[in-house]
């Protein structure tokens, strides 16, 4: 076989990757995601090879790209992933590593994604890339495309933070800002892609987006000192990401690179649980849309797209989805900054939402991580509870009043 | 000798490190900040022992830190460095290679200093650190400070933008903004800390700050294989930042690890150009404040702390000072993320405005290094008029209108 084939999630069926541009044509865009299969026995590669901090293209070997094909020379992934003894032990855990996306080019998960999405499309000759994004997707294309001649159109709801927006606007990307929800933004994108011929980067419709993002896993692997965790908890949208980090673990499992996959652990927001709910219903996984309400922008989405194979993925580490409130996601947020210094945004944190009503239970010899995917300061309006400004005369007097008021 | 001694930058004089906390007693504050000087011939340092994107913490040699004393575990430094050859074709320079801080914890260059400041404040067995800033600074002690034992005090211009703002909040700080200037806070904030003997994280008051920034000139060797450019510019507020790109060289090429310095030229914004007036005016440097008015918050300084030092660094250099205008900054802000991806807030395209400015003087044959010294998404606000938001409906025919537009 070639360097990689394409299966099907749901009829199994494989294919060439020069034969199918997407999902599987007997299965359809929803159940007929594509999984990227490698020709795992005969790619020869060691643990000594990585280096913790080195961006994404140092897992060329088990990235589905072809040699000398573009390369963004932006500094995706490489991230830190840092370990918090003193919070572990607070929640009554062995091991905490918080993996932290926010320091990627463009300050989110999405940029591991974006960066393959682009090489593709340099590779199969499109001169137009697009897709629908909760905005974090958007921000990461516009940002990685900006440099290259490709044109770029990004389809996303007007309701997404105004600094993901800007981002748009000052990468320059053309923006369809549309009067509704992403579910709508990414069928009206999916429509326009096609009529056009342009390229699609969206969620679970490209199968190549899911390899870029499972370089997060490979990290961790990596950065852990190949100490790999019990649990990972991460959030769920429309279902790739949970997924990238499986078929990181699932990767380096197969290459004979470590010896277990985590439990993978799914949260969603309470308001936008949809994958949870199909993976709750059970086997066979079907598709079972819903109408959304969170602070969580990046993961509002009620239609999620991934389902199948989230769901799939999960079931196969032996974990489970759980959900959290706003409230939990909010105070999740500021304690996690608070403990830690890392400022995640609500999506971002919505992991460790989770894993403080889950840590009892994982257990006192439970080594954890949690994927914090997007900086806080994407998304600031979600905070200002938090912040109470207040001016401050400039004389000394009215100064060392409020400090006084800080001491006591 | 021990590790280090300080030297006053106006008489010279020498002190142990435990002799004195901030500044020369005899030349006072504005003129008597201190250099920090190591026993250059002892110390063994050697270029194969550095790694690309490792935190400042492999420089520990080098930084006037004790062997066991607390580091921030968040990773500061390491940075990316990118080359950007068409860039510099487009220009009609040799090398461009710009050195981008937005990754950093908190997205500035100010993080270099902040984890120098927690470790002197915990070796000096300080329970309180304060700091006046114009946003950055006091975003960065912030989140830096939060992991630890560590209370905070920050006063800040209430006029900062509000995401810089934010952080403060979100990382549980004790926020003082000043009804005022960051001249004013800043004045405000030494009185309080000497009242109170707080440990002080001020620019160009502590001796050390400049010591942590000056691990990104130490990266822009490294992370260019020792290839020295000829030129280096970046933005001015206080002055300790250009301070310290001299700094980092100078002690490169006293170790014998480089065989030249940079010409470091500071570039201003033309609203608060107070430092480049005094250089302007020549030896010997005497400060000779202004009042400020510029779109680039983190450099709208009109009493610079670390002028002296700015001035005579710079000229040892060969460097000098330029300034440019809020619209040049501006427009430095989007070309640059256009045709890079790097996406800098106004302070911190200013580097790339003066660039702009004086490419052509520079010559065919200049190598140069910009540095980006924070993420625009720390000032949204900046760059309102690149956003052009509007509404379309979520049906075919609208969005097919708008794409029409995009492609005529």
């Amino acid at each position: 076989m070639g360097k990689y084939k394409l299966r099907c999630i749901t009829c199994g069926k494989i294919y060439e990757s020069s034969e199918v541009e997407y999902t599987c044509p007997k299965c359809g865009n929803r159940m007929g995601t594509l999984e990227v299969i490698y020709d795992y026995e005969n790619i020869k590669i060691y643990r000594e090879e990585f280096s913790k901090y080195e961006n994404i293209w140092q897992f060329e070997k088990i990235l589905p790209i072809e040699k000398g094909s573009y390369r963004t020379p932006l500094h995706v992934g490489g991230t830190p992933l840092y370990n918090t003894p003193s919070l572990a032990e607070e929640l009554g855990i062995k091991e905490l590593v918080i993996k932290y996306d926010g320091t990627n080019p463009t300050a989110s998960y999405k940029d591991r994604a974006s960066a393959i999405a682009i090489t593709k499309a340099y590779e199969k000759g499109y001169d137009t890339i697009y897709c629908a994004s909760t905005g974090n997707a958007a921000s990461s294309l516009a940002g990685l495309s900006a440099p290259t001649k490709l044109k770029t159109f990004i389809f996303l709801p007007a309701s997404a933070p105004i600094a993901k927006i800007s981002q748009l606007f000052i990468y320059g990307a053309k923006v369809i800002p549309i009067d509704g929800s992403y579910d709508e933004a990414f069928d009206i994108s999916m429509k326009i892609g096609e009529e056009k011929g342009w390229y699609c980067r969206n969620s679970a419709i490209n199968p190549y987006l899911l390899e870029g993002k499972k370089t997060g896993a490979l990290e961790i692997a990596i950065q852990n000192n190949w100490n790999i965790p019990d649990y990972l908890l991460v959030s769920v949208g429309d279902g790739t990401v949970i997924s990238s980090f499986y078929k990181g673990f699932y990767d380096l499992y197969q290459l004979g690179l470590i010896d277990r996959i985590p439990k993978i652990i799914g949260v969603q927001a309470k308001g936008a649980s949809a994958v949870k709910r199909v993976f709750d219903k059970g086997e066979p996984f079907l598709p079972d849309d819903i109408e959304t309400n969170t602070i969580a922008d990046s993961i509002s989405v009620g239609k999620p797209r991934d389902v199948i194979k989230a769901c799939k993925y999960v079931k196969a580490s032996g974990g489970y989805f759980i959900s959290v409130s706003d409230e939990e996601i909010l105070s999740a947020i500021y304690e996690l900054s608070l403990k830690t210094g890392i400022f995640g945004e609500p999506a971002g944190a919505t992991s460790y939402a989770g894993l403080k009503k889950i840590a009892k239970k994982l257990g006192k010899e439970a080594k954890v991580a949690i994927v914090i995917t997007g900086n806080g300061l994407k998304d600031i309006k979600a905070i200002e509870k938090f912040v109470k400004l207040r001016k401050i005369k400039p004389d000394l007097k009215a100064v060392r009043e409020v400090i006084e008021e800080y001491e006591n």
